[in-house]
């Protein structure tokens, strides 16, 4: 079917039509719910701040990638925001700087940026999350990555896959047992991304090419990453994983790829990244971070439900609708909207009940199938 | 008491903390509730579009004070919408060309604007409402003034009162019954508008000065306006606005301005201005217009609840809260969430229930007051 809107909006920018809309409220709503259960209290940025704030709240945030523009009114640059998570960082920092921690914020909103990627060329995205500011031991990672489930679950997500990775790994790892010169160290990482172990032999990096095989269901590759750490440097970080892993138990398919970096460029010692079932792409990622700017540490995840909403917007079920005839009893259609019926009043006489919607009419002050 | 985040965000931006940001969401939900039980679809157009697409789909809407930057894919340039009925008009007229009418579609999301103004500050504003495509007859006017006072009763408003005009009544008059030059026309409007009976006379709209009296209670206004209308011409509209004010019968204040056209400059016959009480500035407006490039008829309203959610947000119920101490029984507090309760879990031995806002806390598998 061609999309007759196709060349009258901007490329990887659409609307949500009303099935895919009622989708996306039904989900967006699904998952503040389940984050509202656990504390979570949503907070409302606004779409637009200045550059500088933006760029300094989370180190991992590229303005780059954002849309700018000057300020009349400042003449400092302003930028559409990309990303919610800097935003709730500086919220916890300033207006939220004196409530008591740990401090349990969550958010939804659209996110726009300048370009998209070949994996998903949206230029705009509905984010929601959560953050769990003042902490990030296990307890708030595996707070955060059960939240992360529940909130999928609330939405009709099914057969949910978390990969946990180590973003620290390597600095970890080079700092003591395996040792590297800090030139290396970026190497290191870099071929560790491509999983290449010739290229990490190359890199002088050769004590690292077992990691590339410490991966897949969780157990298992955290036994052989448990088996490489001679040193026991890795510890605590391992204790970390099984933790969450225990906590998370049957509740989502769990693998460990614990040299993975992508996209957790920024986070501490823990970062996971979430799946499910019929949906291609990741739903999203969290982990433990420090704020930019407070330095304060914290724990969360962002969710990007875009293709969850396409995979379910087709099943979504349409409202069952009370048509109101000309002249119909006003209380009468009051009432039933009171129940819970959605009315469609005609406006003439040359209004088509069916082609309008309904599967009722009203008769008398009784809703009757067509 | 200093609000910390002032020298963050830009002039006229604001983050909404916890209490505002609940009050916002449910207020925008019970609206949104009130339009889809009224058979109204939502749909969620994006935040970007072709600036000359926003431009094009409502004579009314000003890309002058929209934010505005170049968009690196197309080299056009792109808007940040400021309005949403320009979307909505596009969606009808393109996505939803085919769909049958009458079309009701309804929509809530943020908007920017470049600078604010004296009355409003603000550059971001909530903006939610419905347009009835395909109809601008009494019937849909009565319909649309009806649901922007549902949508505002179930937000919580109390005390709403209705301020009609017609916004082509110098057009319509001046075509007959009390005829004026064309270059007279613009300047009769603007002495209307500034209610100078000398301006009027000086612009040789003498016979127009009456209409600065045919203004007040409804019923009053609109019989002075028919006693002022000997050739008939007005006639249709007065019966129409006759017809919107019984169908209202004492759930508004209803007030007739019929000159008043500050904002409804791109409207046709009909316009309103909704108030409610403890709210100093108006709440929305509406009317039928036709959208632009279509040409297609419709009615609809936009409110902008801002001041009803600063109003309200005071007295915005906290949820109440279990609090989970460390070691607690989690298939009790998956339980309680269940029923609806919010739980806060411990991370540390160090967590305050009292502090967290919590009420109760779990002891056991029961809930006991703090």
């Amino acid at each position: 079917m061609i999309d007759p809107t196709a060349d009258l909006l901007p490329e990887g920018l659409e609307d949500r039509l009303p099935r895919s809309a009622a989708a996306a409220t039904r989900i967006e709503r699904a998952m503040l719910a389940a984050m509202d259960a656990h504390g979570y209290d949503r907070v409302r940025p606004p779409l637009i701040e200045f550059e500088k704030s933006m760029a300094s709240r989370t180190d991992g945030l590229r303005t780059r990638n954002m849309f700018r523009f000057v300020d009349p009114r400042s003449l400092r640059m302003l930028a559409l925001r990309s990303d919610m998570t800097a935003q709730v960082g500086r919220i916890a920092a300033t207006g939220l700087g004196a409530a008591p921690r740990p401090l349990r914020l969550c958010y939804a909103g659209q996110v726009a940026r300048m370009t998209g990627d070949m994996l998903d060329p949206r230029r705009e995205n509905l984010q929601i999350g959560a953050e769990l500011i003042g902490s990030e031991s296990a307890a708030a990672a595996g707070e955060i990555v059960e939240l992360a489930i529940d909130a999928l679950e609330a939405a009709g997500a099914q057969g949910i896959s978390v990969d946990f990775t180590l973003p620290d790994l390597v600095d970890t790892l080079a700092a003591k047992e395996m040792p590297l010169d800090p030139a290396q160290v970026q190497a290191v990482r870099r071929e560790l991304d491509a999983k290449d172990a010739g290229g990490l032999k190359a890199a002088g990096g050769e004590a690292y090419i077992p990691l590339l095989y410490a991966t897949g269901a969780f157990d298992d590759a955290a036994a052989k990453l448990a088996s490489l750490d001679d040193g026991g440097v890795l510890a605590s970080r391992i204790d970390g994983l099984r933790q969450i892993a225990d906590r998370i138990d049957g509740r989502a398919r769990l693998t460990l790829d614990p040299s993975e970096r992508h996209g957790f460029e920024y986070q501490t010692w823990f970062g996971f990244t979430i799946y499910a079932d019929g949906v291609r792409s990741a739903l999203g990622r969290g982990g433990t971070y420090r704020i930019g700017g407070s330095e304060e540490v914290a724990t969360g995840f962002s969710l990007y439900p875009e293709e969850l909403i396409e995979a379910v917007k087709a099943e979504e079920p349409l409202p069952q609708a009370v048509f109101l005839p000309l002249g119909h009893d006003r209380e009468a259609a009051a009432r039933l909207r009171g129940e819970g019926w959605r009315t469609v009043a005609a406006l003439s006489e040359g209004d088509d009940a069916m082609a309008l919607g309904c599967s009722h009419r009203l008769e008398g002050s009784a809703a009757k199938p067509l």
